[in-house]
């Protein structure tokens, strides 16, 4: 295999960008290093920044020398499964051993704990860079450092770790798990999915029983685990009866509990006791260096991890931070798919001059790029609040007094943060994979016929990219929940969305910077059509009401939802109103940049341009349609319940 | 293999309204009965439409029960290449047995060569049918009898066809060819793309001398050739020396040629004599029934088809009906993907309800269907006005005397239809493909994890219709044919432009139908995107001309155009035009058949309520972007020019 001489992290500018200029490292160094208390840790934020951009930068050359060369072989090689058991082929063994010599499985992890106690962010920043490299061997290495973060922030959670005055981790209850990945020598995975439950957590059917020895024992199986070949699964379970037919949607979620179950154990190298079986190993379109196992469970036995009835708030608490994760991934794919396709356009000539010469090919070009820039924008955004959202927490129940002022501080900034990053991750998951695949498929076309072979490079990123918007939560999903959100933030709040359509408004008009008037009035238009939104449900709702102040919605329709109804227009219409909001996030971070750097104006510009109509479609669309849709699924409900 | 009960025919009701009352069969079958002089012939056209619909139908039973059941099996196994030959798999080769026993290979071929003499365009629907029980089978399949039909009309029109009084062929260049294709004992296959040339034919290297002896020598390396393993070669390739590097685009095409030549002998079965080698086929993502193969000619002989020079014009002269095959089956593709998708939907509870009752889900599903009937009524209107084109044209020089009023009917209609058949096809083209390829990308996203596995179908669907937007001439190319028939058209006939959109604006506001009305609203707001690209595009070239009426255009336009940068304009914006042609020429078909049958004005308000604002949205894109990118590309070139 040749050796690329690229580095994916000196080549590309707006990510370097982020680095230089575009994060407020501070706060975020103050916290990872526990205010440069640790002896052995920076002396100060610009040489934690220098030693992070030099963890990016060998990390940059690794996967432009190591892993973007083999990505075609291990593509073609896949996985094997022999006797129950996942199999490596050689060309990814051999990868995964270099990975290992890196020693940057634990990279987030704390010194203490053998990690080099960099922040999350630079760690889902090395995530887009092998993603580049190869999305399927990048979300297979996060099963290692990834999973070790889980156990120890886990246990910090439920208070099973200790600390020592200085701050430094001095037990914690999965150390032996996290020993294991550090040592690469096992793997972790998140065991959510079942036969009849995907997206809909309160269908599960998995059970945990305490025995006698007061031992929790868990059957049920498992399906699409990514990694699923790992020694230490989370497994959510069952520990209350499901509840019957009628139930309300979402009630079977309360009877869930997250769990550490062992696969097996191996007391000695190659001689496992089984505690689970792996019973498949799916065969996909694409993520071929990643094993889709399918675990069956049969009274094996597992540690309870926080309390009972709390596995689906232990799933969500780690649910934004792998969905920040497929943004990055999405990056490094689009990445991949828009510096392909330019290459190509401009060796190939056609009627005179290269192709990406030709107009409309050019187009494409642009829109990725920009694209790209927008996407990683409200990535590094989120990332950066999810980061501040954890480390607060973290800072606020490990190291402050409850109560004081510090304690108070922490906590603000930890609630401030993740409503933030939680707004944000839905969206960025959204767009990232949406956009992934329209990237690929776009590589692919620009490729013409060579794009439609298999050695170009260009089917493999689209098989690739097919499944980011199922994964870690559909697109739908994540459109639903940006729907939801926004309406039930302003049934909960009216007065501060006035205020927010209010001031957005203003700026539109008012403002004496035009870009700044441009972004407010792309915000005005999601603000009316969220205003579209909740009238129109509120109308269905109840029909009289149509004229009345926002002021008085709350009282009045804080009581008796009806979710598979009342919403109807709005879920009709969610994945054009997280369009909507994508948008718009992704133009005032981008003018946020600008307001401070002035060669972040032609990025903005740029989205701008493309925003601005998108937008007018969108507003467009859901205000002029729908209505024979909606009466169509009613009827049918009618004659169903009739029949 | 499960053998599947459904019909594909009788189980599609808008397919089968054509067949009962949206085609106007009666021209057709005059000409194809040739006035029913034909002994053997049918008595009328109520019994040859029953006599096609019998054809339907059973291929719509066979495939249903043969080619469906089997499409997994035979993408798995792909086309094999051994020695320099094309290998059918066991599943493939034995399917196409049972293909031969149909006895369908010549469905549309005169009776007297062995045909059944149906309309092309029931030659076509059955290709839809094919093509939704397997694409890559309706596509190799489609080498057979198309390249049969393709030997004849090129006879045909060069006049070595001899016909007697009753318009029976007697005797028919090509006999050889179209008797082994009849047999089943033969593949034909159309050689156009090269290693350099795809979309841009003008650089096409291939060469052809005449010898000593008078016979004609090919050489050149073709490539990507659909069914490449066939004995029968149309090949285009240079007589006349290749333009200089400085030519103008196009200039290339003058010295291209046709040819026939047999890649090989074979005097006894399995022992051939080779003129051409098949070097390589083709790995790719889908289409795997179907072998895409490089063919090398070495000094091989070959017939000249028609006058040496008319090799470009040759090509063309298929390529429409190339394309609205293209159409047909990505109908095909697209039902399959659709009634998937709706099948899984139905069947998949989640949140209370099965998912084609979540709204999104239906969304999609309700635009799916709404599509396929759009599209199919473009492709069904343009295979008409093809296959009144052709045999008109076929009567005018084969049964009419020159000059009779009898030819100058037939030599009307033939123009007056080809005219149509020529705008609809790079439409139907365009919107087949791009719609194939999102269809399925639903259909793999409704599936959820599954679907991205490969037990489910789905994501073969995707694999195979990623080809189509690329073969038979890109999407790209499409658009712009589109844009530059359009545009062409208005700079020739300017006052028919102005009457045109006058008379549509007043349909617009004067109809007493609501539906006319929108139809002609939204035939107005394309216009006049036409009318601004033009004035664009007259702008760039001559400011000082942008008041002044259309009708002066002519004079001062027609000259001294600069197709590399006068057109910028619209070039950049072409996809985006074509889409809102392709809207507009689906609402006015559709509309067409609302006013006749008033079960089909359902039909066309579903698809207006999607392509109104569709339609509002493409006008604000290109009347809003495009100048920062185009000034770009053309500060580039004056770097490169100066550089």
């Amino acid at each position: 295999m040749a050796r690329s001489d690229a580095n994916f992290f000196k080549d590309n500018a707006d990510l370097r960008y982020y680095f230089e200029r575009g994060v407020d490292w501070a706060p975020v160094v103050e916290l990872v290093e526990r205010g440069f208390a640790d002896p052995d840790g920076h002396a100060d934020v610009a040489s934690a920044v220098e030693f992070y951009r030099d963890i990016a930068e060998t990390v940059g050359a690794f996967v432009g020398a190591e892993v973007e060369p083999v990505a075609a072989q291990i593509d073609r090689e896949g996985m094997g499964f022999e006797d129950g058991e996942v199999v490596f082929p050689k060309t990814l063994a051999r990868l995964f051993k270099k990975i290992q010599r890196l020693e940057l499985n634990g990279m987030a992890l704390p010194r203490e704990l053998g990690g080099l106690n960099v922040p999350g962010i630079v760690y889902q920043i090395t995530n887009e860079l092998f993603a580049r490299g190869d999305v399927s061997v990048c979300a297979h290495n996060g099963f290692h450092g990834g999973m070790a973060m889980a156990a120890l922030l886990y246990s910090l959670n439920e208070g099973t770790t200790e600390v020592d005055e200085t701050g430094r981790i001095t037990k914690t209850r999965f150390a032996e798990m996290i020993d294991d990945i550090l040592a690469g020598k096992a793997w972790g995975s998140m065991d959510l999915t079942e036969p009849s439950a995907g997206s809909d957590l309160g269908a599960l059917r998995s059970t945990a029983r305490l025995d006698d020895d007061g031992v929790w024992r868990i059957s049920g199986e498992k399906i699409f685990i990514t990694s699923g070949h790992a020694k230490w699964h989370f497994v959510i379970a069952r520990t209350e009866p499901a509840p019957g037919p009628d139930a309300e949607p979402g009630a079977g979620l309360a009877g869930l509990s997250m769990f550490l179950v062992k696969a097996f154990d191996e007391p000695k190298k190659g001689d496992k006791v089984w505690h689970a079986r792996f019973t498949r190993i799916e065969e996909k379109l694409g993520h071929h260096g990643s094993a889709t196992v399918a675990v069956s469970y049969d009274d094996s036995p597992g540690e309870l991890i926080g309390k009972r009835g709390e596995g689906f708030k232990q799933m969500l608490f780690l649910m934004n931070n792998a969905r920040i994760g497929v943004g990055f991934e999405s990056i490094g794919l689009m990445e991949a798919a828009v510096r392909l396709a330019r290459q190509y356009a401009q060796d190939r000539p056609s009627m005179g001059k290269t192709i990406d010469r030709h107009e409309m090919i050019a187009d494409y070009l642009d829109e990725m790029e920009s694209d790209i820039e927008g996407l990683r924008a409200i990535v590094m955004r989120a990332a950066w609040h999810e980061e501040l959202s954890q480390r607060n927490r973290l800072a606020r129940d490990n190291y402050a007094e409850r109560g004081s002022a510090e304690w108070k501080a922490h906590n603000s900034a930890h609630h401030k943060h993740k409503k933030l990053a939680r707004s944000l991750t839905p969206l960025l998951k959204y767009f990232g994979a949406e956009k992934a695949v329209e990237h690929a498929r776009r590589c692919v076309q620009i490729h013409g016929g060579v794009g439609y072979t298999t050695e170009y490079g260009a089917e493999k990123l689209l098989r690739d990219a097919m499944v980011m918007p199922i994964y870690e939560g559909t697109s739908q999903i994540q459109s639903l929940m940006a729907m939801k959100d926004a309406l039930v933030g302003i049934i909960k709040e009216p007065q501060a969305f006035v205020a927010r359509i209010s001031r957005a408004r203003w700026r539109s008009l008012s403002s004496r910077d035009g870009l700044e008037k441009r972004v407010a009035k792309l915000e005005v238009g999601m603000l009316s059509v969220l205003q579209h939104l909740m009238q129109k449900t509120a109308t269905d709702k109840l029909r009289a009401l149509g004229g009345r102040p926002i002021a008085e919605w709350p009282e009045r329709f804080l009581k008796n939802w009806d979710p598979k109804r009342d919403f109807a227009y709005a879920m009709l219409h969610a994945e054009r109103l997280c369009q909507m909001m994508c948008d718009v996030a992704i133009c005032k971070t981008l003018w946020h940049q600008a307001s401070r750097h002035a060669d972040r104006r032609a990025v903005l510009e740029r989205y701008l341009e493309r925003a601005e109509p998108r937008g007018r479609h969108l507003a467009d669309v859901i205000t002029s349609t729908g209505e024979r849709l909606l009466s169509t699924l009613s009827d049918d409900e009618q004659t169903q319940a009739a029949g």
